[in-house]
């Protein structure tokens, strides 16, 4: 085993003399009373995405569940040991948080390859394949001609995939019982890494840019 | 559904104004030439313990996988759908990281749940217990006699979680031939979320606190 | 025949005692010496996109061709009174151009129309239908599934229908001919009218918003 | 593919920082809410003769046609792909407009070409040839004599060519029907590039500066 990484260890002195020197208090709190994030943010791994970078986020703001393109398979209490929907059960029942936002990101590699017909799998194991087929037909109902360009195809699948896993969200008996009573707000977004910007989902299911 | 919350939206105003506007040309390079993270993060969900703040980390420097107590399951190729094991697929093969850490963090409730015999599911579905029961007989092995206190118990399984999970990415058969080869490290840490603290995995499998 | 709208009137006394007191010279020396316009602007009828506007450009600089949904047809050199071609053969073989702009915009509805497959004609001459049936299969291709969300299938027909008009404008023997010269370019734009962004095409057929 | 023209790119910037800055409550509410013109513009192409510089019109005011010397065909519901007649079924059917006015103006590039006997065709195609051809027997009737000096040839022509389209207008059912019952008023205009004036044509068919 090598050593740790020294440019962690200088991030990490970074850390202690930066954001945890000016929030200590806070830190401490937050270790003897416990967490009670409000926000269930459910993202990608993408190493160019991370919510807390995006949402300007402080310790304790928001519990974070990232898998490959942000999925959320449907409701299946059948034994199996399911990570993400561990997480939501963690967040929901656990900590009663207020919102879930799915957020989904541009150039986003998982999605690229549930799209790309010839994409061969990088293991035998081809737990990405596996993992991406929770889209299903989704993929190719989408189509290959040429009417999108390769990259319109992209946004559109990503967009289309948040609008899956939120389908999804709702098979989960206490999400959706939740959601009607009042007590509880899911969410979509989208964030372009070139631009910054973030798209949130509205009503109807579109991304749109919030007004400032 | 209500209105994206307002307190998300400011701060991705922050972050466009703030991080965003000091690295634009940073993240338009991350969006046209894709990702080239080095290291694969396997973190915890809790809201305290984001491993871009702990390691004062940029954007495209950490793939990061975060679910409940940063577990990894061994290799099972069997053709379910196993989030965690696409996320390291993905960031084995195809971004070809050279460092794996799995960051475990004090007080972290899925290591709690596993090991109160109480715990009751707080769902039918259960998908905590189903998986935290990856760590299989290590709860109960530790043992619920007085010897250790409450909190010395909890500590010891979140470290003991660790060493189990790097056990797990070693059946992975393209991790253990990378690292055999030397083109892949792999890490254990731990964070304090009280005293900020990180704690590193020494050769010998204890949690050491890195000289400065 | 009623009297002149005198909200017009009240508009043209405005543009009298201002854009046209500021650049008498420009008016009257265009007036003179003939239009040189380098730019043909082909745009849509709409109220809200007006060309002019949108580039803050001045008298002389855009020859305008404005139809319902900015659409370029084939080349049919068959006789028919061909107002778009006409326009079109004005611009490059009278006024030698260097630049063709196909323009479409967001919430066209033209666009609209062709779209809707519960469309009935406006009217026994179904003018529009006939007009926007220029676009062949493009709209059925697209697909009437739940994918897309009714905004989304909008704004990708509007930028398909862009990218086929150029793909006609090049069947112009004269237009492909000058452009494999070099001596005229050919663009795509597409605006918002809600946020009064342009996004223009870049060379892939993907709509970008250009770097400032 | 060239890149898209910096001039372009540059007034549209000024758009943004201009009148998009101070009309952005406007574009808004104009793409929410649809485009509601009270007026139906049909003018030419030509780059000094823009209808909302001439009018000082805002977004939303004026539906826009544009073509070669602003002519307008009579009504062929023959199954053809009239751009113009669509552009009209729009504006009447679709949106309800309160008044058409067909503006010329002088030193009109179509007009000189219809009333040029010498002209030779631009193209094989010869879209200007058919499309003038619209204007029927009217330039050889006006004669090639020289009691009218060629300048004032082509303002006689230009302005027979509106009295001309408004005829062909009427030919629309609805248009002559809107018009009887008082819901519909059409217009010509003739607008001088040199001086800036606009001349308005009366219930007798003369064109007049009206009076301010």
């Amino acid at each position: 085993m090598h050593s740790f990484p020294q440019h962690l260890l200088d991030g990490h002195a970074n850390f202690m003399s930066g954001r945890y020197s000016r929030e200590r208090d806070r830190y401490r709190d937050l270790a003897s009373a416990g967490q009670t994030p409000t926000t269930l943010m459910i993202a990608c791994c993408d190493s160019r995405a991370a919510p807390e970078m995006i949402f300007d986020a402080g310790p304790g703001e928001m519990f974070v569940l990232r898998n490959v393109a942000n999925l959320v398979p449907t409701y299946q209490p059948d034994g199996g040991q399911h990570g993400t929907s561990a997480a939501i059960e963690f967040a929901i029942k656990g900590l009663n948080i207020a919102n879930i936002v799915v957020m989904g990101h541009g150039r986003c590699g998982g999605i690229k390859a549930a799209l790309d017909p010839a994409m061969k799998p990088l293991d035998s194991g081809d737990f990405i394949g596996k993992w991406m087929s929770m889209l299903g037909e989704l993929p190719s109902q989408l189509g290959q001609n040429d009417l999108l360009t390769a990259s319109e195809r992209q946004t559109a699948m990503e967009r289309i995939s948040i609008r899956n896993s939120i389908r999804n969200l709702r098979t989960f008996p206490y999400v959706a019982a939740l959601e009607q009573e009042g007590q509880l707000a899911i969410h979509g977004a989208w964030f372009d890494i070139s631009s910054g910007e973030l798209w949130v989902m509205d009503e109807s299911g579109d991304f749109i840019r919030p007004a400032l």
